[in-house]
């Protein structure tokens, strides 16, 4: 069995996750590599978490900056919000037990767009960065290390940090090496230069990560599978919206919109888009390619159908039974699928170029499209804005789709003003509900608020939306543009923390 | 003198403004050059008025959907919304006559993002363009055409429209030859190539826009003015906030995250830009450069001082006295000033890339920082979000700016929640107010309160901004991320609707 490790001078570093971990100490700056639960640091967390515990036992503080690539796993977000040991967070997470650690107050939040956070970070708007903690599938002479699920910030980490741990995960199949395309050609302003990716599959890096061995400071061996968490078959109300969206890809085909071959896909986790490419993969559709941040289980199978010819992202999310299937048959997927850097995935310059079909999930949209992603009822945060700010702003097509009701019915996803704006009037252009699609490119507010509320509003809220909307054009003469009663406007978020209900 | 028109084809297209309004007709598309007040034209609208008002008065429909390059004047948005002879507009207006219009029903808005402007019209996404109106300083053979002093949105108008009415105007000096710099390298997705701009200065275009003689309907002489806005001079408040801010600029020189020469300057219209370019001119920089959209007296004002050495814009914005210096000294600044197309002043790609720092006004911002740059009270239209939202996403630095105080003290610009919000959270790095500066670099949410409302909210307005945050904070105990107290979010604005005053 080939060793993952063939640099002498990193040979030299490998030791336990206990004592990589005595390498962070309070109040340092940490960042560690993981996107959407691939490719995240599984052991020196816990043994950071175990230093944290040990310290709050003995009445001293121990907390961290965490920075990572995206969201992680309970083997890293969840260890260290359960022992208390993170002060802040950025740039994204959706562990439940970080998520409750930021919403009582116990951890700060940065929620960034995830094309900001390297280049934030390189520029020094965060502050010095003291350690890193990156998950490979091996390492190299000379400091070359291969990636494995995912990419993300590793890059910018491995760049910046003070000191680096590195962990060597042989779940990993050592055949990744080759997925990844590692652009070493960032630079800051004034120096920056155009970057010369024309088509999503193009190489414009190195298929390597790499670090200075002199700052490596520990390397721990695991082997330890991803997150993985189960596939959810495809439910009804997904396939209506998928539905929808696929029918209205055909509609702008026939009006010469978009090429038959479409534009390169993008869409963001979960049921919905593993339904769109259910929905694709039994289509008319061919020839289809996708710049996207992560690939799912519907992707993957898209992938296997033949519809889809390539993918670009920078990272998996997978179910178990279909990441031990990649692992297995991972040299027939070679070629075709390509992990880049989160700043290359989500970059705008690519986005813009490439004219991307962007899919992402939302909370709530108000009348005029105003759409929260991130909150609810204003106040609590659910995982954050991600890469959706990055595509919407950026595509050539952007969608937002949710089912038109939560709560068994006690929530409409349309209301009349969102309690937190994510994406503005401004930025979305198509919205889908099970109940149907509202395309509201060149269309006014009041003409965008009709056409949302008649095609994806609930009909049990439709009366009600409508009458919030006439009565606020009778109110605001001078203010027809985007009538409001600012009085009301926030009244159904108030009557469901009342009440439980937003229902009258 | 040299004639303004040596193209022999368009030549024999010259006629009156009245016989060339006869070439549009009920329910057409027309889309007129113009920004920021200046180069739009100055007859052929008037007549399209007189044309509508009597059609009106005959018990006829006459309206037109208008699109422009950005804001232009009372000949133009004021004659037409006066007569009632607008149905659509876009992508931006300041007019008061078509703000009426507007915010009274009489005319749908739809308010986008000045670099989205152009694509999507060539995407198709606002439908079949039957006429532009395009003002110029010279027509040489060819079809090639010498614009004056805005190039905005011109060139896609002219590639797009089914009829073509050039109005060439000889107030422009005809020596704005050479002085603009047309991308003709646009393609629609797949197709697009990479924008080879490395610096702000850098040509990458033609010196003109082109014109397809055989559309050509009706060429029009006129001899007129842009619409040239008295300056003002700076008041103290904006004073104030140019200090804070070029003090700010001193401090991240300092600490390494900004070259000497600090970085290409965006500023939007109005007082406080001037005011900040005063300071510059006045303070110990050199070297500098801009990329902006509209260079007003004050940026002209830093080029004469040899503080900025060069400027990237769409369009000029300048008062009458300074125009007429310009026109007169125009020879002095060639080389030194450039006009593009505004999808590349505003492109992403170029911004991003350049490292621009942006400094844009606001109407207000809530205590999180999500900021409201086009709505008074949530109903009525002000202007639009221009190129805002292309800077501050896509910027270095990113500043909003505002008197902490309107209406006499009557209105906080800081406020619990804001009524509009065109600017996220996820985008909005710096506020300045006369009080002072505030930077949520890294910060989470209730951090960014305590420091907007420490450092930019009036005093007046200070504690009843503390005591809402503080009282949010203990409601939400399960919502510490951004704690609101949803019915009472918006009643700061409801009190002002009221009482006429936020005060208590």
């Amino acid at each position: 069995m080939m060793s993952r490790i063939t640099c002498p001078q990193l040979s030299e570093k490998i030791t336990s996750a206990e004592a990589a971990a005595a390498e962070i100490t309070l109040g340092d700056r940490v960042a560690m590599s993981g996107f959407t639960g691939s490719g995240y640091p599984k052991e020196v967390p816990g043994a950071v978490a175990v230093r944290a515990r040990e310290a709050h036992a003995a009445g001293q503080d121990f907390a961290i900056e965490l920075w990572t690539g995206a969201s992680t796993a309970p083997e890293l977000d969840g260890v260290l919000a359960e022992a208390g040991a993170v002060s802040k967070r950025l740039p994204f997470q959706s562990d439940p037990t970080m998520r409750r650690s930021i919403n009582s107050g116990r951890t700060e939040y940065v929620d960034t767009h995830l094309s900001h956070s390297a280049q934030q970070a390189w520029f020094g708007f965060y502050g010095n960065l003291e350690v890193a903690v990156v998950e490979v599938a091996a390492i190299l002479p000379g400091g070359l290390l291969v990636p494995g699920s995912s990419v993300g910030n590793s890059k910018t980490w491995l760049d910046l940090a003070d000191r680096v741990i590195l962990e060597v995960n042989s779940w990993h199949p050592r055949a990744y090496e080759g997925f990844h395309d590692v652009y070493y050609g960032t630079r800051r302003p004034p120096e920056r230069l155009p970057i010369q990716l024309l088509e999503p599959m193009q190489r414009i890096g190195d298929p390597y990560l790499r670090v200075d061995p002199s700052k490596v400071v520990a390397v721990v061996e695991t082997n330890s599978p991803d997150r993985n968490l189960p596939f959810k078959p495809v439910d009804e109300d997904s396939a209506a919206i998928a539905g929808h969206l696929v029918d209205f890809l055909r509609h702008e085909i026939g009006a010469g919109r978009l090429p038959a071959h479409l534009l390169p896909l993008q869409s963001g986790v979960g049921n919905v888009a593993n339904a769109v490419m259910a929905d694709l993969a039994a289509s008319e559709f061919e020839g289809l390619t996708a710049y996207t941040e992560v690939i799912q289980d519907g992707m993957l199978d898209l992938l296997d159908s033949g519809k889809l010819t390539s993918v670009s992202a920078t990272a998996f999310s997978l179910s178990a039974e279909r990441a031990a299937d990649f692992n297995e048959r991972i040299e027939s997927y070679k070629g075709r699928i390509l992990l880049r850097t989160q700043e290359m995935s989500n970059h705008p310059e690519a986005i813009r170029r490439l004219g991307i079909i962007a899919i992402n999930g939302m909370v709530e949209a108000d009348i005029y499209g105003n759409v929260n992603s991130t909150h609810v009822m204003g106040s609590s945060i659910i995982n954050g804005i991600g890469g959706s700010g990055d595509f919407a702003r950026n595509a050539y097509l952007n969608f937002f789709v949710s089912n038109s009701l939560a709560k068994g019915g006690a929530i409409s996803s349309i209301v009349p003003f969102a309690s937190h704006i994510d994406h503005t009037e401004h930025d979305t252009q198509i919205l889908v509900t099970e109940q149907g699609l509202a395309d509201l490119r060149g269309l006014s507010p009041q003409a965008r608020a009709r056409r949302i509320i008649d095609s994806c509003a609930h009909p049990d809220y439709r009366d009600r939306l409508r009458d919030y909307l006439d009565r606020a054009v009778s109110a605001n003469p001078d203010g027809q543009h985007t009538p409001h009663l600012l009085a009301e406007a926030l009244s159904w978020h108030g009557r469901y923390q009342e009440t439980g209900t937003m229902r009258a």
